[in-house]
């Protein structure tokens, strides 16, 4: 064989496996009880509104321009939706500030292209979505530490990254059920990242993948909507709002979006023309269709679902996790982050789990750009029904019981 | 309004308009006989045949499959027809050498970030696929010229790269029927770039999106077939051929299909993973259903109509154009292409012939890496009908004539 590694650009170095996408290959297995994969419960999925959508598109007077190229903005009806619903979280925008990616996953990719050069620095959460990290290290940033934020004057962030040859060129964070962890920002924390932002002069990045899923309290307006009422109009704003029809309709269509000031959107427009053209021209047409008609209904049905799991895993936790372990209780989103005694180690103790207990879910160190937190395991609660969840918690804790005894 | 500029990348400045895409803006206004885009055109879709397989899809058992997330590799049934279908050009070989991508835009985006680092080199023709330097200039390369081949020694290519500050990394032609000149490269030439990249040892990419419509002559095997019978087994080449359903089905789907060596696809996988996570699961099921049942009843007759719209666009340039205008003769694709006097430019032409004699074409210099070719136009006869081919090359006939008189 070839020897690629010196044909490959530098870049490809950072290139790895996700344990996550991995840990996908394990779903299939029947006797594995899982909260490892963040992904819907398919069973959820409104497949006979889907059937009829395809059905009506293709056999209506736009089924050839289902089928043919289209413009790298996107659909302009779904678009038009999408305004609609934004401006439903606050946030007054029209069609101009709204690009569709190939679920907000590429949005990630294409803002890590448009914003990071080389040895650019990204402040991300310790711990963060992965597949964000996995995102932006293509374009070989270095990482910087947002949160907690307050002791540290802004110009440490500046004197960091340019110490190490480069800028912090913006904020990312989840702020709506995050995953890895299932907390939410509160408002001050938001308005902080803003005044870092507004003080660094860099974009913030805020990933709302989980953001309709909130099963408890009152809605926290997004960074969008807040920047909106600090600089008056969401042309003059810094905040690029990343949204995905993936956990509520379907992630199967790879339809997601990026919400922004138009001079930014008009960029990304440039960058996805040359890097896909357009995002499947019947698959954004069908969730104009579908999002105009069903999505109200489906977010009721799915938040009802997935509330209960959430109650029957938090339950769950408290009858069975051993002292010395803590865990998150999220208002919303698929995940709960626990945290086991140090000197355990998460990796460990799935390889233990998956021979003996039987049960997968994610060791949380992939989720540090630092490569700490190797006592945290991500919880997922969206696949599992309630008895799955409670018997599934019971043998972790039996699991976890042992490893702490044996410490 | 913010500043962005300082806030982008460094890739951002090379980040410009399509003038393709611009005028796909164009193809609307119905006073304009359109030779622009190369597109296929939509009532050659065959929607029915795709009506039904999406109901099939999403009335069967795999329903919940197809609207969830899947793997980076892409879908296994179209994966495996695509092999066969690879076998059937004399490329032996697996599932593991493929994977499937949103398009071959995508897949030479993918190329370009697993491949360039800034002011590596990338081989092209002058003139070459204006999106294939489009996709390819967010990584920074620098481009030299790859044909005429010959003369040229391979160090010299080499030499000029480091001088450069990077190193040749790949070479990219489009082998059948090229995007924009309608050319096919012969089996000398072919043999000739893979002789190249063996002495610099670089990757070849192949542009294989035109591939299926051949309407004369015999078949030239794919530089990726005359690799495997230089070096014994694809896992031991250096072509990756990008392959696409957009020619042939429909590119609404966005699904097209990179085949190579396995370590170069396993590297291609994570990349993918990290970009988009997988192209939509549905458009690969329903392409997967369509393409076993219907490849190649829709490769016949869209051949035997695109044969005959070439045959129409032939022969009115042989009685319309004007002495001094050349023109190239494809034995397949979608494009002809002129080359009018020195002196006139196409830009030029183009907005006086919108103005006057109402016919729409692409002016041939976006397709120069260097901005030569003002005098060269690119002409589509794929969406025109043979009365539209004969009106229109008419009325360019006269245009040309005019300017020509003017020079």
């Amino acid at each position: 064989m070839l020897d690629w590694e010196h044909i490959f650009a530098t870049r490809a170095t950072r290139m790895r496996a996700s344990e996550i996408r991995e840990l996908l290959k394990l779903l299939d297995r029947p006797e594995i009880i899982s909260f490892a994969g963040g992904i819907p419960d398919p069973a959820l999925f409104p497949k006979e509104v889907f059937a009829a959508a395809y059905t009506r598109v293709l056999t209506g007077p736009a089924a050839g321009t289902a089928l043919q190229y289209a413009v790298s903005e996107g659909n302009l009806a779904l678009r038009t939706w999408l305004a609609g619903y934004m401006a439903s979280l606050g946030v007054a925008c029209d069609a101009s500030n709204i690009i569709i990616t190939s679920g907000s996953q590429q949005a990630l990719d294409y803002i890590g292209k448009l914003f990071l050069s080389p040895g650019d620095t990204a402040l991300v959460n310790w711990p963060t979505y992965l597949g964000a990290l996995q995102a932006f290290n293509a374009y070989e940033p270095r990482y910087d530490r947002l949160i907690p934020l307050g002791n540290r004057p802004a110009e440490d962030f500046a004197t960091a990254a340019r110490d190490a040859g480069g800028a912090v060129k913006f904020a990312y964070a989840s702020a709506d059920f995050a995953n890895p962890t299932g907390e939410t920002l509160d408002r001050a924390t938001r308005e902080k990242i803003l005044d870092l932002a507004d003080t660094l002069d860099i974009a913030v990045i805020e990933d709302a993948a989980y953001q309709s899923l909130r099963y408890d309290g009152e809605a926290i307006p997004p960074m969008l909507a807040l920047d909106i009422a600090r600089k008056g109009h969401i042309n003059d704003t810094r905040v690029l709002y990343c949204g995905s029809f993936s956990k509520t309709l379907s992630p199967g269509l790879r339809v997601g979006w990026i919400c922004a000031a138009a001079p930014v959107i008009s960029k990304i427009v440039l960058l996805k023309q040359a890097a896909d053209l357009n995002t499947s021209t019947i698959n954004q047409m069908v969730l104009a269709d579908v999002a105009e008609t069903y999505f109200d209904t489906q977010v009721a049905t799915i938040k009802a679902a997935y509330r209960a799991r959430r109650d029957a895993m938090l339950k769950a936790l408290d009858t069975h996790l051993p002292a010395g372990c803590s865990w998150s209780k999220p208002d919303g989103g698929m995940f709960v982050w626990v945290t086991v005694p140090e000197g355990l180690d998460g990796a460990t103790l799935l390889a233990r789990s998956l021979e003996t207990v039987k049960v997968a879910f994610v060791p949380g160190k992939a989720f540090f750009a630092d490569g700490s937190g190797g006592n945290t395991l991500r919880l997922s609660f969206s696949c599992a029904n309630e008895a799955q969840i409670e018997e599934g918690i019971s043998r972790l804790g039996k699991l976890l019981t042992e490893a702490i005894a044996g410490l």
